[in-house]
């Protein structure tokens, strides 16, 4: 039997939630879970360089997105210069989705069948095809540390039959990826459950994809645009359905509350475009709220964004300097704030593993979320 | 009488041809001339921060534009911010311009006459109104090292007596400049030789300036869109009517052959938007001529995009990489272009300068001409 690329440690159980400490032993390097990634869709994290990423941000893992890289600038390429790492100049981990997410939320543009899915590019119109056996092909090239099988994630409010239908799909389709993917010495292939908002579809999900033994395991289809009551509700059902010993990934959560229920329900890894996005549109995400940058009430602002942040824009900037670069429209705005977000983010899960270490997880959610003005 | 804010130091003349290395002691610290200013417009060198600006491309003096900054965020708020220094976070020196460029640039939006010029603000419509005293008195407040005084620069082509009514309003309008600033221990102000093409007037503007003793002079109205040769011609004939021993600065220039011919000339600073607008559009400067990223030429150039650069850009990317950025209009693109075209032309002034030290300035350009690929 083959060596796994992945390792995972488990350093410590909370005694009062699910949550635990754990360490993702990966082909490049360690990490601390429960941790955030950050998402470089298209080989770059938006207005970062990766020592940015990794000296001011301290992320060890980010994204990649294999829909995007499979169009531009195409996994082929990407396989020539080396892989994902070497291209983009990127010697931490990186984790690739499986495409499916970016092509189901095409909406009219695709066409699902059993063999796969044929959609239109959003580039340039032209007809692509991905399978299970390209999205494995497609993520073989980019060299990824963890790869996730081809899935289906049906959207919010979609009737019962046809999620029970799409997770059963999604199912039979892991089970082709984990065949056609044969580098697990390098690369870690993850199962994603999906079975949408009925508990019984997501058991049947879990308990099948176990079954195929993956060395970690995705929660897709949650954080779909559900209120936030029926995100906490399904999140808790599903998480212990997966096998403890194994890490747990919970696809596109990055609010800091939603960052810190995902711990509490079992979470070890999570990832989110919204640091980078927000960042880009002038708000900052700080221990006292969200801030938009563009408001006049920052005009005279000459104190730092965040008292209780350890960035570079934080120790260098005034709120004031940030609302200039966005009223003028210049780079260094989102540059600014993309740093402070994705550091924030990092930070509040340096927090999170304190708060677990320590044994008060649920006392760092109340003071959290009285300090940053959160409704529980 | 009070001590000056800048001292020049003359450390070479070349026996050949009219340049010099020299020293700029100014408050924020010794720059070595020749030297090449990056521009930052709006408080801040486009897409770059301080850091980079220092530790990559090893500037040490960045230009400011009184025009942008007195509209946006205006010059008392940065006052109340402690300065532009300390408003973006940058220890170097700063030479502001004098709004006067700017201003005319607007044509129709503005009436000149004696007093100053009225002008509609681009970025909301409303009536602004600059005078000498005006520039001054917003320059002082953003406290840059080198202030210009308020010129006026007639476009390329006016007549003998467009030309020779506004240098002599320009001197003026110095001579208003000077007896308006104050603080000359903290500020040194430049007066600016105005003159177009018409030789005997660039004497004059010289000859009239000089007799105000200022502690530096800049050479305005060239490189506004005359043939290279015009260019050589007027820069020649006008930079040694400026004194010796004071600093000659020419404002707007920054291709490398003009670069190289203005050192030659005899001019110790030179400014220009050029490498952060093209870096933007996607153009590198290299050794090797300019290159466009967004050639298809440049998918598969798994190489730096200038093997004679030691710019972060160069030690870690390929012109495959920075060409995919562009295509997916990724803002690390016009990062990584504008680290790279601005270390290209501080580089180049260190070997311009380190030429001028070992006497060989006219092969140093026959040398750069022939590998760029520059018809003389």
């Amino acid at each position: 039997m083959k060596k796994e690329a992945l390792r995972f440690e488990i350093k410590k159980v909370d005694p009062r939630t699910n949550a635990r400490l754990g360490v993702l032993h990966l082909p490049h390097g360690d990490i601390e879970t429960p941790v955030f990634m950050p998402v470089g869709t298209q080989a770059t994290v938006k207005a970062m360089t990766p020592d940015e990423l990794k000296n001011e941000v301290k992320a060890k893992i980010i994204l990649g997105n294999t829909y995007h890289l499979f169009l531009r600038p195409g996994h082929e390429l990407i396989k020539e210069a080396g892989g994902l790492h070497q291209f983009m100049n990127w010697d931490g981990n990186i984790l690739t989705d499986s495409g499916g997410f970016q092509v189901f939320s095409l909406g009219a543009l695709r066409k699902i069948t059993e063999e796969g899915v044929e959609f239109r590019s959003h580039i340039d119109g032209t007809k692509k095809f991905i399978s299970p056996e390209k999205s494995m092909e497609i993520q073989n090239a980019l060299g990824s540390d963890i790869m996730m099988a081809f899935d289906e994630c049906a959207p919010y409010g979609a009737s019962y039959a046809y999620v029970k239908n799409s997770m059963e799909r999604t199912t039979r389709w892991a089970k082709r990826c984990k065949e056609y993917h044969q580098a697990v010495e390098k690369q870690a292939l993850f199962g994603i459950v999906q079975g949408g908002f009925y508990k019984d579809l997501r058991e049947k999900s879990a308990n099948d994809l176990t079954k195929l033994d993956f060395p970690g395991y995705a929660i897709g289809g949650i954080s779909v645009g559900e209120p936030k009551e029926e995100f906490i509700d399904i999140l808790r059902y599903t998480a212990p359905l997966l096998p403890q010993e194994k890490p747990r990934y919970l696809m596109g959560v990055g609010s800091p509350d939603y960052l810190i229920e995902s711990a509490i329900a079992g979470i070890d890894m999570c990832d989110c475009v919204l640091p980078t996005r927000m960042a880009r549109n002038g708000t900052a995400l700080t221990h006292y709220g969200r801030l938009n940058l563009l408001n006049a009430k920052h005009i005279h602002a000459f104190e730092t964004l965040d008292q209780d942040c350890d960035c570079y824009t934080c120790k260098n900037y005034t709120k004031a300097y940030i609302h200039h670069l966005f009223k003028a429209k210049e780079i260094l705005g989102a540059r600014l704030l993309s740093i402070h977000n994705l550091r924030f983010l990092v930070h509040l899960m340096e927090d999170i593993r304190t708060a677990i270490q320590e044994e008060r997880l649920l006392e760092f959610r109340e003071e959290f979320y009285e300090k940053y003005g959160y409704k529980k």
